[in-house]
């Protein structure tokens, strides 16, 4: 196989207005083209159409590996199938972040005959998004510096600022930083850091907001510190939200590409899917229902986080729900929840498959049951899978009534999940009795922040029981008496296992959930409990990707995978 | 008079992909374009087209007020008129950065009828070269703690990092920091801070690159820190120009957009004018020169620091080079050099004026007779302005041989600046005989940094002497025996004064600059000599602009200005 960018760059691209016009049409004065082959859309022009018309399909995982298991490749290569059996769709997908492409990961725009493109400009600046969003946090940290040195005059207590600084990199060194050094011309000195933008909370309002105006209303909601009596001072007490909004104007319009298959692609948003929610735009899946028959989106990490966030912060908010759900599995995940190491991922290990086939089972009843919805495993297939392990595997799926279809879009782009496609067509139009009533939410608002938590790790993660400290206690219920009790819960915990121990694999019964912390996203509108250690500024490795990452004198670039 | 923003956003914008085929002749394919009213032009497509053709004209000005005397818009309001007459003329400037227009000076598009449209885009995130700038330069800050964390085989002295970190925001908590804190998983603590990115070397690299590959050369050679031994340790070191390069694979194309007019104008890049050079790109000036007959470009601050630099570095290094000079000044900055205070600039004051003439004198002398070129001076008019003042200063300049033309293109728009025009392009079609050499620069590439500095101190600034202490005498002599003696001098002081006391007004002689610090910028190619304080972040004030933008829920923008 050639390298994802050597693919990418030998594509066949159209060039956008006429994509738009051709596929979706989108007239070319309600496109603001960035380049040839990347535009925005007109929010205006967008608030015209018709109501969201297009059938739903949330792509998620199992608890996955660290190279993850091809959420975004099957998205892509399922909106691929679909438009070749017929059914126009778009594929709605988070922008990459662009640390972890000069770190260990690379880019996020699908792999090998099931990308997005153009690649390198997807996983670089992109339309700026990132940037703007960066910006508008950072002036608003650097307002409450500046109140406080002008005066101070909403008596901010610099102990309990709790709006940190945003960078777009891999940069540890900013995790734990003193600011305000070098004399009174400097302000205060005070304890500070950086986090990656993907981890500001402006992002995730970004992702929330469904118009110009609920973005600049929950801006202005933002809780950015507190008195010495603990009354919280919002962005809006700045004045902060309206040039905040100013920054993200064009950021909030939705990013069309394509796939290499010409399939129509909106890239918009990404917040992390630990201390936020993980997928693109309500904006974004919005007009994406608006333009086609069908829309395939993803949600980041496993189902357990990323499915259930979907489905109990964005779906809940902005009244969008999903006709049915691909879970992505790898047998080398499957045997990984079974025991299997790393080195050993490649070869045949039919038992290991049976005893990890129980996170599979979990994420799917997960879907089935506590969500109401019609469920379609997918093996993101790799040459070294056998056809004993993926016969056993559709058998004893097909045993609890849930289809699992073998997809190789990775090395034959639409060709290889033209099954995947019809099955989830398929399980759309005649879904059973049972999926009827289509989707429920796993707790209701009215239900307590601590009852929240408690029905998300005993229903989804299989736990006994949630825990947490005094002091963590009293916070959570402090915000329960604050009046933010009605938010929903967004955790914040490993990827790797339904637990909060990365190391417990499979399907994990009986445990603890404890809440380490808890943070309030005024703006966002959510609940952060962190059960477990979180990074919200990565670092670089020992080799970082960027030292292979390189351009020649004619502008080509290399090394991007 | 509306405010800038109504008349900009009343304007008639010519389709930016339309304007650059009717009026420059580029087809469309040689242009990205960014919405409908900016496009970056393609490289390879300029490269291609004819030699530099037209007439440069360098608009700078007086030692300025702190409001400034209207560079900008004499440019935009020259080139309109010179196009009214027939020429077929560009406009080249300088990117506007984030920071002011939150801050206190608001935006950099020009004002009233002289404008760069579309206004809000320009002094927002324009077409993300800032940002792009901006992350080259952290990417390489965060390469350099990673290096050590990961156990410094390079053997940085972590007391000798000379590279800090950028951000597009005026933020003084900024500017002294302590990084790495908070254990060993986030590096080892030390000393840091941030500047505002057009003070980050990377903009100064960026805006003298010749070509792409010129471009990464000038990366790679950054020094970026030293080890104990003070060997230095270079970008190239860290292997990290190639992904530096990507990340600026777009930006360094030069930006299209327009005047209120219509007039083209290419806006790119935009480096500091103190630690600096203060103009636009090379590419930009150059891509302008194929494009039109007469191009107008400017420089920052006054002519001492801005035209100065624009010479003997700008044009030192990339064979450009002006026909003629417009040295911008107000009879309100004129009575300032006189003496008289900001809150009786609208008092008529003819012997305040005849006393601050020698300011004026002093920065046509210095252009006509150290750099030999012809001269006109503009007076940006101001409604205050007395028949009286204009009368003596016209004929006071005249029986110097240099033309005073008073312009109001701010209320008119080009019909205010069309004798401007005719009087430019007379002084470039006759030049007289004693500026038919062309251009001189100050001082050879042979002079030792010393003599450079001596020579722009006495012969620009009317100094007559320069001094250093031994610390800092020793560090010049050091870069001159380390073999970086044919580097242009970079001069950052006052733009208020000859000297450097901002308080020295008129044309001060017989002052001694003293050299308070020396920083080598081995990418940029330059070495800055620092005399007095000089700010590389700045703060905002106690009510910041920021406070004063909106943005209403149809996306219409207000309080930029």
């Amino acid at each position: 196989m050639p390298s994802d960018i050597d693919i990418a760059q030998a594509a066949s691209l159209t060039p956008i207005l006429q994509l738009a016009q051709d596929k979706l049409g989108i007239p070319p004065e309600a496109l603001e083209p960035y380049g040839h082959y990347k535009a925005k859309i007109d929010l205006t022009w967008l608030d015209k159409q018709t109501a969201p018309q297009g059938k739903l399909i949330l792509v998620t995982a199992i608890s996955p590996t660290p190279a993850g298991e091809g959420k975004t490749t099957t998205s892509i290569g399922l909106a691929d199938a679909l438009n070749r059996i017929g059914k126009r769709t778009l594929v709605a997908l988070r922008e990459p972040s662009l640390g972890p492409v000069f770190g260990m990961k690379g880019g996020a725009a699908g792999g090998g005959y099931s990308q997005v493109v153009p690649m390198e400009d997807i996983n670089l600046h992109f339309t700026g998004d990132f940037n703007a969003i960066a910006l508008a946090h950072n002036l608003l940290a650097a307002l409450i510096d500046n109140h406080i040195h002008h005066g101070n005059e909403l008596g901010f207590d610099s102990r309990r600022i709790v709006w940190r600084r945003v960078m777009d990199m891999n940069d540890r060194a900013l995790r734990s930083t003193v600011v305000s050094l070098g004399g009174p011309g400097n302000g205060f000195p005070r304890e500070d850091g950086f986090d990656i933008v993907v981890a500001s909370e402006v992002m995730a309002i970004f992702c929330l907001a469904t118009s110009r105006k609920d973005l600049k209303q929950r801006l202005g909601n933002i809780i950015v510190g507190y008195t010495r009596a603990q009354t919280p001072i919002r962005a809006r007490d700045l004045q902060a939200e309206g040039a905040m909004a100013v920054l993200l104007k064009d950021a909030i319009k939705p990013n069309l590409v394509q796939t290499l298959e010409n399939t129509p692609a909106i890239i918009h948003g990404g917040p992390f899917a630990n201390i936020a929610h993980g997928c693109n735009s309500v904006t974004a899946t919005n007009a994406a229902l608006k333009l086609g028959e069908y829309v395939v989106t993803e949600a980041g990490f496993g189902a357990d986080l990323g499915a259930e966030k979907f489905i109990d912060i964005k779906c809940r908010k902005s009244g969008l729900r999903p006709d049915a759900v691909v879970v992505v599995a790898t047998l080398r995940a499957l045997k990984y929840h079974g025991g299997v190491q790393a080195n050993d991922f490649n070869t045949p290990n039919l038992a290991a498959l049976q005893q990890g086939v129980s996170n599979l089972e979990r994420h799917v009843n997960n879907m089935r049951e506590n969500f109401g919805l019609p469920c379609t495993v997918a093996i993101n297939h790799r040459t070294t899978d056998t056809q004993e392990e993926l016969d056993w595997l559709i058998n004893h799926m097909g045993q609890l009534g849930v289809q699992v279809v073998v997809t190789r879009h990775w090395a034959e782009g639409s060709a290889g999940a033209v099954e995947l496609a019809n099955t989830v067509v398929k399980s759309i139009e005649s879904k059973s009795a049972d999926l009827q009533s289509g989707l429920k939410f796993l707790y209701q608002d009215s239900d307590t922040l601590w009852d929240k938590m408690h029905t998300i790790a005993t229903r989804i993660y299989g736990a006994a029981n949630i825990s947490a400290d005094a002091a963590v206690r009293a916070k959570i219920d402090k915000l329960q008496a604050d009046g933010f009790g009605h938010y929903p819960v967004c955790v914040a915990k490993t990827q790797y296992s339904f637990s909060t121990d990365p190391k417990l694999i499979g399907a994990p019964s009986g445990h603890t959930i404890n809440i380490r912390e808890v943070r309030l996203a005024a703006g966002a509108e959510f609940v952060v409990m962190i059960c477990g250690d979180i990074m919200t500024m990565p670092g670089l490795p020992k080799v970082p990707a960027s030292t292979r990452i390189d351009i020649d004198d004619e502008g080509r670039v290399t090394g991007l995978f």
